[in-house]
Formats: C-alpha cells, structure tokens, sequence
C-alpha cells in the first residue's frame, strides 16, 4: 500500500518505520527538512526490534521518501496518517493544502490525542472520509490503536481500518462514543492522580509509587486488563463473584480516592519527591523498549504455540 | 531460616513455595488438613518457573511441615508469614493461641490487605513485634511487597524485613502511613473505576477496555511507574516538563473521570458487558504466570547485563 505520514516527530517517525516493516511504501511529509535524518535514524535503530517481533521487511529504507510539501506525500497514497502539531488551526492548514490532491477513496487517519474527530471533520470538505486512529508511545511496538468514526464517517472506513492495522499485528479498539482522551490516556490519568495524591497525603513518595505499580499491578496489566484479571480471583462465579466478594472493599477505597489539581503546590511536589534517576533518558528509553519487545514476543510465541490468547 | 505460614490459601500456598525455593524451612499451619496436599501440589507446579527465576531449591518439599496446630507451627520460627482470613476475630484468636509459643525474638508478617495495624496490634501482648507485609498475586512472582509499621514497631523489625524480602528477590516498599488498601489496591480501584464508568457511559465494552489497557499503557506499566514514564516524554525538563506541557489535558481527563456505586445497575452491567473468555480458568493462570516469568526472566538479564535497571 502507498501511505502518506504526515508529520514526522516521534508518532510520525514511529509509523514511518513499522509501516515499512510490514511492507508499505511509505511518504513522510514535514516541514521541517532536518526531520528527514531523524526519520531514517529512527528506521535503522528499530529495525533489529521489528525484525524479531517478525516484519520482514524492517528498515527496507528504498521504500522511503522523504517530502517538504504535504501535496507531494499525499499524491498517489491511499492511506494518510496525520501526525501534526495538536493544534486544530495547523490541522485545518494541513487538510485544505492537500484535501484537492487526494485519491477519491482516499482515507485519513488521524493520530490526535486531544481534537474530537467533529474539529478536525471541520477542516475537510468530505467529512466522511477522516477517523481517529491513535497510537500510544511507541507506536512502533505497542499494538494499542483507539479507533473512532462517527455517524458522519463512511461505511467501511472504520472495518477497513480494524483491518488494516490488524495487518500490522497491530491490536484495534474501536471507541463507540467521543470521550476526552479516549481510554487508554483517561486510564493512565486516573493513575497518576492516585500517585500524585497518595504522595501529597505522604504515604509514600513518588518514586517508591512508581517501583510499586511497575513491580506490581503493572505486571499484570502488560497480559490481562482489570476485569479478566479480577475475574480469574474469585473461582467459577468469576467478575460478579468478585464484586460479591471484594465489591466493598472497592467502594471504600473509591471513596477515599484523590483528587488533584495541576498547580505549584503540585509541581514542587513533584519537584521534591520525584528523584530523577541518575540514568540517560535515551538509556531509560532503550530499557523499556527492548522489554517491550522481550513481553511482545513471549505473547506471540504462545500465542503460536497454541496456548491460551491474552484477548 | 525457620519460617511460619499460617493459611494457607492461595496466599499462603506461594509464600510456601517461595520461601522454600529461597532456602528456608517451612511450616505451614491450617486447621483444614486438605489444605496439605493443595500446598504440597502448589509447590510441585511452581518448581519450575521459581528455577528459572534463579530459586535454586524450589522444591525442596523436605524442607516442609504442615501442621494442624498453630503452636506447632510457631515454635523454633523466627517469622511468622500470617495469611488468615480477613477478619479481625480470626486473627486475633490466632494470635492469642500462638503468642505464648513464640520466641522472645520472633516478629510476625501480616499478609492482610485490609486490616491496620492498630486492629492487628491489639490482638497481641507484645505489639512492637508485628507489621504489615502485604503481597500482590500471585506472591511467588509478583515483587511487589508493601510493608508497614507504626510508632509501636520495635527498631530494626522493618529494617529486617526489608532486608529478608530484598534477599528473596522481591522489591519491599514501605508506607510511610496508614491508608485503606495501601498503594497497589488503590490503584488497581482507580482503573476498574474508570472502566466500568467508561463501559457505564458506553465508550466501550469492558472486554475492549481490559483489550486496550493489555495492549496499550499495562505494557508500558510492567516496566516503569507512570511518573518515570512522563519523565521520559519531555525530554531534558522530565516530569516538570511533561506537567507544563500535558498538565491541562490531564486536568480535563480528570475532571471527567467517574464515580461509580456497586449496585445492581453495575452488576448488570458486567453480567452484560464482560464477555466471559471461553478459555478455562486455569489455563488463564498458566498463561498469565507463564508471561510473568518471561518479563521478570527479561528484567534480571537485563540487570545481570550492566543494562539500565528499572528502579
């Protein structure tokens, strides 16, 4: 398939390189020409990652090209992924500079996090033709991608798209209703204004919260979501036994949740108690990537040999 | 050492099986003499995932006693692992049975989840000797210990613990107050909260919700807490930079996170929604355990290498 990447900072340059892999021909389009270098560093750098997660064709670079004018990218391709700035005038921008070059049946996906799909539906003259496809950091290994269409979206845009990533070894949640933040970013939310909370109260500091999610729940979360794990605890009746049984509990520990305001009190909190590990962020990034990768290919190698799927 | 179990229910079970595998003697004391062979079984089907994780004597069954009598278990033990039910008047029984057998040294570790100190305190003479080390399921793999103790604590007794856990390969954190659910628990309730509001407003089914944390931020969480993760996000500002930059957007999210009730609109709702896995419950165990040990596996070699650590 010919697709256009429209944007190119860390989402953008993170698609570039997984739809490489799986065997796309791919256009990146930024303004900016010195994007072009990180790009292509960044297919080289993920390739070994992709390439044991099994896409063959992980940094097959002579399917790149690199554009400095949107119309360029978009000639020809039939997938656009949009990654621009978060800002909606820059979007519309982007959407008028192409929209006349488009293919008819060509589709755009949009990586917003924060613009409903009604704004960035705003900027185009063929409202039917644009969804929401958000990743989650890094988009190149994490098989998350929120999906949402609404009545306006034309029919098979959103299966097309399902399918498409699936394609990719991707995994595809389709949203059925517009919320700020899809799931996955309200999810991280929630957890991190209980961190931030407990640590104001002085139960514990940021960092021993942090050591504690990461070697606890977390681990789990990386297999099953709440509800599946919650319901292998509780014998035959399962998720409703569970509530019979610690339904309870949950309510108290509900009702004495945090909330937490983003203000300077909260930002010398962090300040005081966040300790900055004494390690580089791109060594930290490495780490978490080259687990990532380590927890991706345990689950497909039992995924293939027959063992119990995690979804 | 000589260590002291008792129950031993699915708690009890893995901190037999992980004390042995780390060298210890075990006695494990339930007054169901069924509980025996549960135990025995229990450590013969972890042997192997506690070997790969470097355990070198799991086990060694002959290392292990189970008894039916309490004083029994107790005496000649320098620590006594508490795991029985939760409720104040069976543990205060217990203690009441086993406190004249105990060394004059011996501490006990509470496993409880949801009793205080205070309550547990006041079931015994000696109140100095006991806290709380509260673990996370399944004990004999997930790290994550949660260790309290109050003014009453006699010095060193958490320091010792901290030590003893450390020395089995778990990773101890210690609340530095008293809080329902300590950490783990409060926010495994923020997340289930949020998704059954999610699924309650009709976002999305609980099982795409539990799909979307599995594939997406439950990932990122089994190697890093959420504050080192936004750390990594904002480039050389860290965490005050991530604030600055996505500090609104978290504040919209939170303020539309909800609140929900156990009732019976809720209970419904996930006899409606949560679409019970055709897979057998154990074979969820299994597979679940089974990736466990991949990504603990993952983080010691990666530890034993010279690469980053997660802490």
């Amino acid at each position: 398939m010919n697709i256009a990447v429209l944007g190119s900072g860390t989402i953008g340059k993170s698609w570039c390189a997984l739809f490489l892999a799986a065997g796309h021909h791919v256009v990146a389009y930024d303004p900016d020409s010195a994007k072009k270098e990180g790009i292509t560093d960044f297919i080289q750098a993920s390739k070994s990652a992709l390439r044991r997660l099994g896409y063959q064709s992980a940094g097959l670079i002579e399917r790149f090209r690199f554009v400095q004018n949107p119309m360029d990218a978009v000639q020809g391709a039939e997938l656009i992924q949009e990654n621009a700035p978060e800002r909606l005038g820059v979007k519309h921008q982007l959407f008028s500079e192409i929209e006349p070059y488009l293919d008819s049946q060509a589709v755009i996906h949009s990586s917003t996090s924060g613009i409903t799909l009604e704004e960035l539906q705003a900027g185009l003259s063929d409202i039917g033709r644009i969804i929401i496809a958000h990743p989650f950091n890094p988009p190149h290994l994490i098989p998350l991608v929120e999906l949402f269409g609404n009545q306006e979206t034309k029919p098979r845009v959103i299966e097309s798209a399902r399918e498409f990533y699936e394609s990719l070894g991707k995994v595809p949640v389709e949203l059925q209703k517009s919320v700020p933040g899809h799931i996955a970013n309200r999810i991280q939310a929630v957890v991190w204004q209980e961190a931030l909370h407990l640590a104001q109260e002085g139960v514990a500091s940021l960092s021993d919260i942090d050591k504690a999610i990461a070697n606890g729940p977390g681990l789990r979360w990386s297999i099953y979501g709440p509800n599946q794990l919650f319901s292998l605890a509780a014998g035959d009746r399962g998720l409703e036994g569970f509530i019979e049984h610690l339904g309870p509990s949950f309510q108290r520990w509900w009702s004495s949740a945090g909330r937490v305001e983003i203000n300077s009190k909260t930002v010398d909190m962090v300040r005081e108690q966040f300790k900055k590990d004494d390690k580089d962020i791109s060594d930290m990034k490495i780490y978490r990537d080259q687990i990532l990768v380590k927890i991706l290919e345990a689950k497909i190698a039992m995924r293939d040999n027959g063992k119990p799927e995690e979804e």
